[in-house]
């Protein structure tokens, strides 16, 4: 097929290898992080299901239009996600996140979908930034919306679904806390202060996008961007809004306007609005939102919070995130805080791009590996991968007697026990140094000897281990000893083992 | 942040739309079929870790040199991938299957895993291919691997758990074959053929190629494709393989050799082959894995079959495809067979790519979309989605009550029914027609006549539908009628939903 040596598919090895590596940004996931994400998904899907919500998938290959320009964290369109020309020259994206996506399908599905349409889906979404120490360029998302109401409890009820969702994750109470925001309440403040109308787009998303920041920069940091702009550490200048000082301390003053309860928070935000009709609306709507979750007994847990804006150009009423408050100690041992798992918000507008005419939605997307990593951290019984354990392995003695150890095999898992036999090439130590790497807890073990009076050896590679790091003068050590490895007939072969198992509660 | 009307976030239609379309050869997935795959996925999980085979997961996104250029039934290089450039400008590419990602993990990895690398993966790969009926640009396939392992009994292992995978799928015993042949049998035959050597890659790529065409094109399509080549019913000609007629008859005969037993198979196989030292040690091999199946009792369900060679160039030793044999009608009535639903084979070449020193591996891969349909087909109940009824629906009789119908949803999903409130706009008919659309079995009703009295109405839609449909004359009309909707006192509202729901099964 080819004169490079690199694609003979003879058995040499090549001359010239390739480097084995992982692109930039991406990582691989082995079994104890699949099987507790896994959990976690299906706590999340228990929990959206029980609400009411239907799944539903998209691809992950959209044409770059139906994306749109709504790029997260980014000034310049089309920056952000991974593009190609498709054969006809038409642009296709991998997804960025699961929204735009799910604006497209009900779109396409419009007069098919019962609405208002209550739907969840989790996936992978790709991202083509610059990775960083926890910052991949491809995360998983899991996200809740309800498309084609109006109404705002529909949001109050997805931040108490978040809410819930929390706990049944593992989440104590008092350990997060659902944000809220309104953008039609900043709109108002921005009115009020001058800075409305038509034209004012850029400008808005700039200082939207400013206050998002305001958890790591701090005001000093938000009050650069909201006015000339400010230089990082790495020497990269953000250009501003180029707001005056007055405008930019009624922002501040504005996100700084949380008080001890909603309703205090409430008549600040009133005062912050001022005369303006739209940011009046965005008030009243919270005000709702806080009744609908104190009648539901998450007053507390559902918190209005200026300060939230939400980084996303799209969001158009209520926007909420997800913060874990609890400490935790980094890897050098300084206590740090998760922050944000997720959020979400009101997008109305994102669905009429594809039909002319407004479709109200609001939804919430959990970031599932950042979630996953904070459940961890408090040993969240679904993270908790003790339960890796390897199969039972049955040692192969004799080169010559694979079907024997194949049936061996085939009893044990016929008894719905996980295992194999050993199908390298290493003798017994090497052996058995194998199934102590796959962590199991049992190994079974016929050479000749045994077979010829039908038995086998069972091993416990537990107690083994517990025996080899113990002396020899414990009183126990040869009751123990016969414990850990032990004859029976080849017929008492799954009792046995299923014995051995049950020592060490599997 | 553009004058683009498109892209401003306020809630005016825009003046221009987008059309909302998937990109061809993309499938969005709905909640049964969703929930179907899903429980598919798991049986094939449980299945591969009794095995002893664990969890590993590679990212989407790999180096195109990694991939290298195995690409599938494609004679151009770098063609049939999505790939892009990086901002670093080096190339990668979506995996466009799961193999070539697990080579390139276990070269990085080497040291740390435990050898032979047992792991099993599920996931979605892309083909940039042209779309057809049934023929997608993105699916899903499952896969099991053994790396580090030149025994033949990792091979025939594979061949069993194929078998007995089918089986926990549903599919009966005798509705499907696993198929074994071997490479090197088929280097055999090209040797004794005068094919074998240097420079030969190319021509032996086409005719196995040619050779995994015989099912859709018969013997001869595959005559023309071993010869000077063969024009398709659309006029495209593809280029043979430029064999002699007495080489290609050769190979056809090869392929029709498969007898009534892998013993009588085996025979002609021997004869094949001649003395052809690497055909020779082909036919021992499957020699070994039809004693070690017979001994495991999976004669009859693993097959040596001549005709089966795979269309990958990777393949260096065993080959095997996962077929179903029932028939089944297609959508015109005409009885048709799903055919291959899996397949693999063993590699040793392909970590070699990376490391300089030959690596043994062997593996197979299911068609799970394929496999799905075929599962459907034959009504597996892992494909059954008979229970994908909707939640209970609270409707919103009174816009001004939403506080009182979420602590009812609330009480539901506390005691574990899915529930929700009624969302939209619309009045009780068209609520009540939604929860129809949503196939709710029940719907809760509280007006303000009902509230008055604290008491809720139940409706049991499905015994609603049912009456809807039968004549008022029947005897039992006014009874059923009574049962398709009655009035509870608030208190008593979840025992009353569960009897509902228990009497439709769920």
């Amino acid at each position: 097929m080819s004169s490079d040596p690199k694609n003979s598919s003879d058995q040499k090895p090549a001359a010239q290898t390739v480097r084995a590596r992982l692109p930039r940004g991406f990582a691989d996931r082995g079994p104890s992080e699949i099987l507790a994400t896994n959990r976690m998904i299906e706590a999340i899907r228990a929990s959206y299901e029980i609400y009411g919500f239907e799944a539903v998938e998209t691809p992950f290959v959209e044409y770059t239009e139906a994306l749109g320009k709504f790029l997260p964290d980014l000034d310049r369109p089309n920056e952000g996600v991974f593009s190609l020309q498709d054969d006809d020259e038409q642009w296709v994206s991998l997804r960025y996140d699961l929204t735009a996506p799910l604006a497209r399908y009900v779109a396409e599905n419009f007069d098919k979908l019962a609405k208002p349409y209550r739907s969840y889906r989790v996936g992978w979404v790709f991202r083509n930034e610059k990775p960083g120490p926890g910052r991949f360029r491809q995360f998983m998302q899991f996200d809740a919306d309800t498309v084609g109401s109006a109404s705002v409890t529909a949001d109050a009820e997805i931040c108490m679904m978040a809410a819930d969702t929390l706990e049944k994750l593992g989440v104590k109470r008092g350990d997060y806390v659902i944000k809220v925001n309104n953008r039609k309440v900043l709109d108002g403040v921005l009115e009020s202060a001058g800075l409305e109308g038509e034209g004012r787009g850029a400008q808005k998303l700039i200082v939207l996008r400013a206050i998002d920041k305001l958890d790591r920069l701090g005001a000093d940091g938000v009050r650069m961007l909201l006015g000339t702009g400010r230089k990082d550490e790495s020497g990269d200048f953000t250009k501003g809004a180029d707001l005056s000082t007055a405008a930019i301390e009624r922002i501040l003053a504005f996100t700084a306007a949380r008080a001890g309860d909603n309703a205090a928070t409430l008549k600040n935000l009133a005062s912050a609005v001022g005369d303006s009709a739209r940011g009046r609306e965005g008030v009243a709507e919270l005000e709702q939102i806080a009744t609908l979750c104190a009648a539901g007994g998450y007053e507390g847990r559902v918190v209005i919070d200026p300060a939230v804006v939400r980084g996303l150009e799209y969001y158009t009423g209520p926007v909420y995130e997800a913060e874990l408050t609890f400490e935790v100690k980094d890897e050098h041992g300084r206590p740090m805080r998760f922050g944000s798992v997720g959020g979400g918000g009101r997008y109305d507008g994102l669905v009429a791009r594809f039909r002319a005419e407004p479709v109200p939605a609001t939804g919430f997307s959990i970031g599932v590996s950042r979630l996953f990593s904070a459940l961890r951290a408090i040993n969240s019984p679904l993270t908790r991968a003790d339960d890796a354990r390897g199969p039972v392995v049955v040692l192969a003695m004799d080169k010559d007697q694979p079907a024997a150890y194949l049936a061996m095999v085939g009893k044990l898992r016929a008894a719905g026990i996980r295992a194999e036999m050993y199908l390298g090439a290493a003798g017994m130590n090497a052996q058995l140094k194998y199934a102590d790497r796959r962590k199991s807890i049992c190994a079974v073990i016929q050479g000749s000897n045994e077979r010829d009076k039908g038995e086998v050896a069972i091993r416990d590679l537990v107690l083994g281990a517990e025996l080899a790091a113990s002396t020899k003068d414990r009183a126990d050590y040869l009751e123990l000893r016969q414990k850990a490895q032990f004859t029976v007939s080849e017929d008492a072969m799954v009792d046995a083992v299923r014995e051995v198992l049950a020592r060490h509660g599997t």
